[in-house]
């Protein structure tokens, strides 16, 4: 940027000479890119992250539906943006109360309207009267409101039967929010290595691209698909063994229920991986957004607390972070961005270093505290909204139930195509044999060969979903994660568009 | 933590040895902790990490205001938290407008509800439409809705009458959020020198402690108190020559108006900021967060921007980042968390690396986009919300203008105590001439001179404050920061306790 007068001379000679050398031409542009940061000079942490989930197929998704404002015809109505998580995007409709009790926050005037409830206007009430000035206007806390950090604590013990103390509950601008933090507090170079950290496969990307953007070291452990994607523990020692070498393992990263594969893990699986995590002194992140998803009849959530307490002495000393959010489950307000962490067994001396962290950015906003002081502290039986915070909790529960019955029965009728049970989560994360013709047709395209299927999926259906490989796999397996839907009727719709393009891929390939 | 059986041996038998000697006793506890996470294994940026802000006096004044709530008879009935630019804690109102916008986005029934104004309901409808599936509970784009972004894009342009385009303007999690995440994308180790960050003092602590958090380097530059806080050229240039034997120097940050100075730097003074800047190859980072806290008759905010374009070529084409938020200002939705970045002149690979980076956390809370919606789009002169909106804005800004006239008054009429005049922002930071006797008492007990004042501030009257050692100050120098409220009626019994308090102090000190 900074061009001296002589530069500019020179400049203007290498300009003349410019269409005549690379030598010159690599001249050129040292002498023209005096911007400060630059593709070299960028934290090189930058380069080249990525994030699949917005990747190629949501920009074309973006394009095409771009070209259908526009007029243009296409084999279908609307695109269906089956790639994120996003319930209330997807016709999920919001819990009334929860938007109650947020608007009564919002606008206190309404305390007086007669049409919101008594119950949500106590919850605002309670919220109000520890707003600093009685506002929502006023920051919280570095880590929330406490009146809201010991609602998430009783709600907490009332899951597990379990103490949880408050001042472990730290809330953030979402779990992924919280789970960032977390592992920036663990950036170390010791003895020349990086810390590593245990990531399971197929992943929740934003932890892939955290990891590389703080520096640290990802270490890959591959979920066991043929058995119900639990995790095989010789594979976490061959992962772990293999790293060791490179790195410094100092966490490993769990999510249960899990994402992209909405697999709930076994109580003795959990119990194996603390046993791995002790002996191996691993700190576990435990991912555990989707505690609210599980929709399978004969399974339960059960949280790695509740396993680390049960599972009694050393183990209940181990040190864990638990992320949950109200981005997902019932109330699934994505927009409010908002979630916490349960951190215990902690040595007392890092919590308040993250606080200091975590108060230079003041605190997670207040409205968004409000939506988990809801979800933490629904309405009770005896109150006035509990009738139809049940019926809507029920709708959206049984809704997800039918949804992942019509999704196994259509998966299961396909070609080449199978997939775990949908035990709990909002994702169904299919597995394709793809037939040889295309996978040679998508190298020739230079694609991996679930995302060509995913992109002729898009392109034929409106239908947009993340291939496989953008959550990596096991090579030479292939995969589409979809979302799934609380409206059956919709997904229903969906599986006929879906198995119609299926049928006609294949066909198209069929030797 | 994982306590193998020899262990366990040895440790017991070192707890019988253990009261006998230092060194059994540092072998114990060499095997007692083994957590993964330590003091010692803490990324070392962590420890020591400050945040006066909300440092001792904060805690102190938490403690007194628990004792009152249990009833201890103190001097004065309440704390008065003015230590934080919080202006709604301390009894700003919200805006209407921007409430009712926020209410019906939240809870759409109430589009129906007369009482609710139409200009704010076509804002609702308008950020509704946007929203995926219809509803703010719905993730945005990463960067925020793009609706607001564009708005956002038209404010800058009728703020500096210089073109804007809305993708340059990126939405965070607050101003701060925005530039922790662009400090972070400079984080870069070349020839064995970190990157330098010059940082003015006094400072907001934001900086300082987050520059260590990134183990970037802090460059501390003065600024002047006896020429209204502008900057010196020489100092700049003092402090960059200084550093650059330690570290790369790559960005100056600039905050205008002035915290917790509460100055307008002059146009002339900004022209040489930007020559410094470009000679030195220097990105600017402007926080402009409170440029709509303009206060003083004679002064006009101008932005970095608008200077930049003026000063045409080659100054125009710098790196910019300039930085607003919703938590300061008429708005003052403090407890939102939302501000922007407007970004010009990047690399354009640039932009697209930090995009991939916040695509990972998703977007900023929707409800609290919402907020920056209103401040960029308020009610025009032939909308029915107008009048309204008007007389808020300014009873706001005139209660301001009278705070600050009862602030200089006062303070100017103080033995000892002196003061800029104050322009902008919402602070007011007096210089005070503390007696030999109380350096000296605040030696005996390791508190900074200002530390000791303010903390007897605290004591005797409810008053809290920030010392300036909060904030850094010159060697010698002392100060404390105030914060300035809209109520000119309560700022004017806080100026007689304070008064009174400070005649008390100094009397006790004189010789």
């Amino acid at each position: 940027m900074a061009l001296s007068k002589s530069h500019r001379v020179l400049c203007n000679t290498v300009n003349y000479f410019r269409k005549e050398s690379a030598i010159v031409r690599f001249l050129h542009k040292t002498l023209q890119c005096k911007k400060c940061l630059t593709p070299e000079t960028v934290n090189p942490n930058f380069r080249g992250l990525e994030y699949a989930i917005t990747g190629p197929l949501l920009q074309k998704a973006i394009e095409i539906e771009r070209e259908i404002s526009q007029g243009h015809k296409k084999k279908f109505e609307n695109v269906m943006r089956l790639n994120i998580g996003d319930a209330q995007s997807l016709g999920q409709p919001p819990i009334t109360f929860l938007r109650q009790v947020l608007t009564l926050v919002t606008y206190p005037d309404l305390m007086n309207d007669k049409t919101f409830p008594e119950d949500a206007k106590l919850r605002a009430r309670n919220i109000l009267e520890k707003c600093p000035g009685g506002s929502a206007g006023s920051y919280s806390d570095a880590c929330g409101m406490e009146i809201i950090r010991r609602q998430i604590a009783k709600y907490i013990e009332k899951r597990d039967n379990v103490a949880s103390h408050w001042r472990n509950c730290m809330m953030g601008q979402g779990a992924a929010d919280m789970a960032k933090k977390f592992l920036t507090i663990l950036q170390l170079s010791k003895d020349g290595l990086e810390t590593g950290i245990l990531n399971p496969v197929p992943e929740y990307p934003f932890y892939s691209s955290t990891i590389a953007e703080l520096g640290l070291k990802r270490i890959d452990y591959f979920s066991d698909e043929d058995n119900q994607w639990n995790v095989n523990i010789n594979e976490l020692q061959r992962a772990i063994d293999e790293a060791k070498s490179r790195c410094n393992p100092r966490a490993i990263i769990v999510i249960n229920p899990g994402n992209p594969t909405s697999h709930v893990l076994t109580k003795e699986n959990m119990e194996e991986i603390v046993k791995f995590a002790f002996r191996e002194n691993l700190i576990i992140i435990a991912d555990e957004v989707y505690q609210n998803n599980v929709i399978k009849d004969d399974c339960d959530f059960i949280s790695f607390k509740r396993i680390l307490n049960d599972m009694g002495k050393p183990y209940s000393d181990m040190e864990l972070v638990s992320l949950m959010s109200v981005s997902k489950g019932v109330f699934a307000e994505s927009g409010s961005k908002c979630g916490y962490a349960e951190v215990i067994n902690l040595d007392p001396e890092i919590p308040p270093m993250f606080v200091k962290s975590l108060s230079a950015s003041l605190c997670p906003s207040v409205l968004a505290q409000t939506t988990v002081y809801s979800l933490v502290n629904p309405p009770n039986p005896n109150e006035p909204s509990y009738e139809q915070f049940e019926h809507e909790k029920n709708s959206i529960i049984g809704g997800l139930k039918m949804s992942a019955s019509i999704v196994e029965e259509s998966i299961h009728s396909l070609e080449g195509m199978s997939c775990n049970p949908i035990e709990g989560a909002i994702f169904f994360y299919p597995r394709i044999r793809l037939p040889q013709g295309a996978i040679e047709k998508a190298e020739r395209m230079k694609l991996s060969p679930d995302e060509f299927y995913a992109m002729e999926l898009l392109q034929e259906t409106g239908i947009c979903v993340v291939p496989g490989s953008g959550f990596k796999q096991k090579p030479g397996t292939y995969h589409i994660r979809m979302t799934l839907l609380s409206d059956p009727n919709m997904v229903h719709k969906i599986m006929e568009r879906f198995k119609k393009f299926h049928f006609k891929f294949m066909k198209g390939f069929s030797p």
